[in-house]
């Protein structure tokens, strides 16, 4: 029984020109704004600019790591996870997320669409690779984050936040 | 680079008593008394407690789940991360710990065991297989958490905890 | 230092109509009668399809399967390698075959070439999901083999058949 | 349906004395001798001598790769298979075979007997890490051999070779 925020997928390629940082950056803010989990991988381009926007704004940042290593993590990055499982790591972060946002991306991202889409899992496409069946276009920031938590509530149950300051029971087993 | 606290890695059997219960909770609270991120297999038993611990603490709790879904988290996991790799997502707990308290298992913890040993990271056995070459026993809580610590201590550079309400800096990139 | 044949692998739909089924045959078909080993997913439609064309010809199948029990595999599959690891078996597809063919396919199939254009891997399409970056379309099954394999070609040395039935050195190490 | 012969694993270190050397080569020829298919790692020590042994016997051998390319697979390997998932390539090896023999062996080792008595697959031991409970110890490459095919017969239904001469029936679907 899962007591955790929404959990956000932001996918993108690992370098990027300085306007689609922003674009991402902007997307990982919105995020954490609306009080979700930022799963990425973990590393630079997309996956360094959603991390950044969300701590900037006191998100939650999980990254999925393809190497061996915990240090691979871009900075902003709170909660590393080292697979060293390669490519197989975009599957982790797909099932990981209950919805996509594709901010640009090459063969990596599109992997990890066809994985989303195989699962039914929400991508929403910005600036990316065009005319996938399946992935809804939109063409800012603020719009990818909206349609993606509006997919996640129209399909999940709501859960109530979960409040880590409750005294535990002091008896046996919960 | 990484920015992360220090994570500890609880591993045991997805079915226990309440006397293992205890125990496995007991070392989840300290992990999080000591400001280090508790990453488990995120379902029952010891895992289970171990998350129940940290989370009573206010401790960040990482549950790689070996299924497709992270509504099979137990309900103490803050960061559920959903694999759908079965028992291969024991190496992704061993990657991601800096170091592994064993409390109790079989066959599960067994393999996680041997895993962690191949990559050298520190294994600390509490009432669990005995008599593993390179695992170092205890028997308390207290003392499998203060000998993780050690060991990480003298084996990782220090890493000064990252400060999520600094101020983004508003020129490109980091 | 490798001394299997090529591998050629198949992606494609776990169903198909029956025009798409015999495509998928006789790139199979193909793929054995030029001494290469088949790789495929192991299920059903395109990659049944493919697997039995090349047992006709007295080919080697490999089927790498999503589940835990090598039961899955279908009949035409030699050498059943189960990996528990659902979609992320589809990367293990990708760094087997030395070139792929896609015939037909949805979203697992889109996975499996970007995973394969992620890393170089010549990635031929027949009838699949079309303008993709990177992909070779061709309207035949012989077009598609005789593309993958002057692919391979080019691209990596020509390595001898290895005799099995040369007796075995006596003296110790190899 | 599975129609693929009896699969065996073979584990241990990947690298190892002349002794040791000479038992996994036995070991690999009788597993050969009995018309099974041999699985290991795929790499050296241990893997190569019983890939080796089974090869002289012409038998089929299949190697899962930690790495991501076929050409890490030792000479003997007719069917590599590239993984790119490290240490997570012993889960695959555990599905894949019917039955295991370990034979000395480190700490990768242990973590493929916790696997496979995880799932319960039978564990045949030959010098290896001593007193696991669940495994089945032997002192002669023979015995470990007719071992692991007496507990596969007792718990598989036996299952007819398949002919891949027979000619493909001329209608439609299987």
């Amino acid at each position: 029984m899962r007591r955790s925020p929404p959990i956000i997928g932001v996918i993108g390629a690992g370098q990027c020109d300085s306007t689609l940082y922003q674009l991402a950056l902007d997307v990982g803010r919105e995020i954490a704004r609306r009080g979700a989990i930022l799963v990425c991988g973990g590393l630079g381009g997309v996956m360094e600019a959603a991390a950044r926007g969300a701590a900037a704004e006191g998100g939650l940042t999980l990254g999925i790591l393809p190497g061996p290593s915990v240090q691979d993590a871009n900075v902003y990055i709170r909660v590393p996870v080292a697979t060293d499982m390669g490519q197989a790591r975009n599957v982790i972060i797909v099932h990981t997320a209950d919805a996509l946002i594709a901010v640009s991306g090459g063969a990596g991202t599109l992997s990890e669409i066809g994985h989303a889409l195989k699962v039914g899992k929400p991508v929403i496409g910005l600036h990316t690779i065009p005319n996938l069946h399946g992935v809804h276009y939109v063409k800012t920031a603020p719009e990818a984050v909206e349609h993606a938590f509006a997919r996640i509530q129209s399909s999940t149950p709501t859960i109530p936040p979960r409040r880590f300051s409750a005294p535990l029971p002091d008896n046996g087993r919960s």
